[in-house]
């Protein structure tokens, strides 16, 4: 596949290959650990076992895997060892996205796009947008690479903000249409995180942004329903759908990478 | 002191005892390093000499400390190496401040809030409010700890979203209300990070929240002035005014810390 490819271009490419809009959202919370994994191997290598064995496990039925700064991070610099190795095992034909919520003035955005972009060298990123447009633009400016803004998250506290209107609108959707805007300078870069847990939201937002790819959170664990998210994809604006804990922790066992391999599969017919 | 002091409670007591409300943000960006540094070290160690430096020559004027993670993030994990001995370098009679401006659902936002707090040993952090009260409380419930919440920021950007109206008034000022409603049940844990490019918001929100610390970036580089911000220093309601490329990069010679220190007492001095 050509380099200078937009990272929409590339994932609609890679979903279209692989017959697949399935997400492995890779956050290994430690003690949800396989046991003879955290009995066999200090935390930081208990984490990169964990992700390599789930990685390979689902990989051939995932166009992407998002991964979780904080339960890396919360390791300290072992921590971010860890993280390079796991991005490091991620195949080529699938999108990596660096979940890390970054959000911050200029000059420090260039930084953490950088960081994620550069040194870890995921293709996509999850940026907050509370500090408006300079905070977001460092990483839509990379080419070639994804930068997915948060609109409508899936928790409890998605009320307290996004959901209060704005010129009669809901925050989400005043955020998700300023950064269709930004992204028209960079085609294929902008993307939004949106919750599967309701579908108003989800609708609200495909109309509003008809061509932004969504990566959607949620499915599973959360509440979300595979019905409620398929309604949101659409030919011109495709879905990541993120699954995480309902594959990471699908056997607390020594099979949990074959486990993982059954749910990967039967969510990703659910979503066919 | 004794450990179990709420946050505000200690920073209250190393201000009146420093007789200082500045804090020294620590943003050491690797290409404005003085040239003997970044010749001598290898980059990782070349941010842990300048900022060990810049600590000696200016804790003896500070009440705290703001250390800027995307500075280090951008070298990965020897980054973060790096970022564990400047925190292990903060004087126990400074407050030590991990500038991340996280924000993630409840079970993520713990990992970040043990990583800032436990394993980097921060005594406060800043957090990004987009997601709402589940992404802030498990900061808000660390024993001791601080928190500051993004409120109104310092960057052109922050007029995209923090100053749409919500009911009538800024979004950054209903955001700064339910952090005081959220941090009633933990005493002496919330504060606001409020930027100082304008004196009205500054005003409106020590209005509104009579006794929350203010983390107030923006003064010097980026326009803010001294006056606009001390009038939102009140006997109950603190101030942290950070200065950073002003103090960091006062001189780019082998005397950069003693320019630091220079720059430090001046702005003490304006500031007392």
């Amino acid at each position: 596949m050509p380099s200078d490819l937009s990272f929409l271009a590339r994932l609609r490419h890679l979903q279209q290959q692989k017959q697949s809009c399935l997400c492995v959202g890779l956050d290994p919370d430690l003690p949800r650990l396989p046991f003879h994994l955290r009995e066999t191997y200090p935390p930081e290598e208990a984490l990169v076992v964990f992700c390599r064995a789930i990685i390979a496990a689902t990989a051939p039925l995932a166009c992407a895997f998002k991964v979780n700064l904080a339960f890396f991070e919360v390791l300290g610099s072992p921590g971010w060892r860890a993280l390079e190795a796991v991005f490091a095992a991620i195949p080529p034909d699938t999108v990596s996205i660096a979940d890390a919520k970054r959000g911050d003035i200029g000059n420090t955005a260039r930084c953490y796009a950088h960081s994620l972009f550069d040194h870890l060298g995921a293709d996509a990123a999850t940026v907050a947008p509370y500090m408006g447009r300079d905070s977001v633009e460092p990483f839509l400016q990379y080419p070639g690479k994804g930068t997915f803004v948060l609109a409508r998250t899936s928790n409890p506290g998605a009320n307290d903000f996004q959901e209060q209107k704005v010129d009669g609108v809901p925050l989400y959707l005043h955020v998700a249409r300023q950064v269709a805007r930004w992204g028209a300078d960079t085609p294929g870069s902008a993307g939004l995180v949106v919750g599967a847990t309701e579908a108003a939201p989800l609708l609200a937002l495909r109309a509003a942004c008809p061509t932004l790819p969504f990566l959607i959170p949620g499915v599973g664990a959360q509440g979300g329903t595979v019905a409620d998210v398929l309604q949101a994809a659409t030919p011109d604006g495709p879905v990541l759908v993120n699954s995480s804990r309902q594959l990471l922790y699908a056997s607390a066992g020594t099979d949990f990478a074959e486990a993982a391999t059954h749910e990967a599969a039967a969510l990703r017919q659910r979503l066919a």
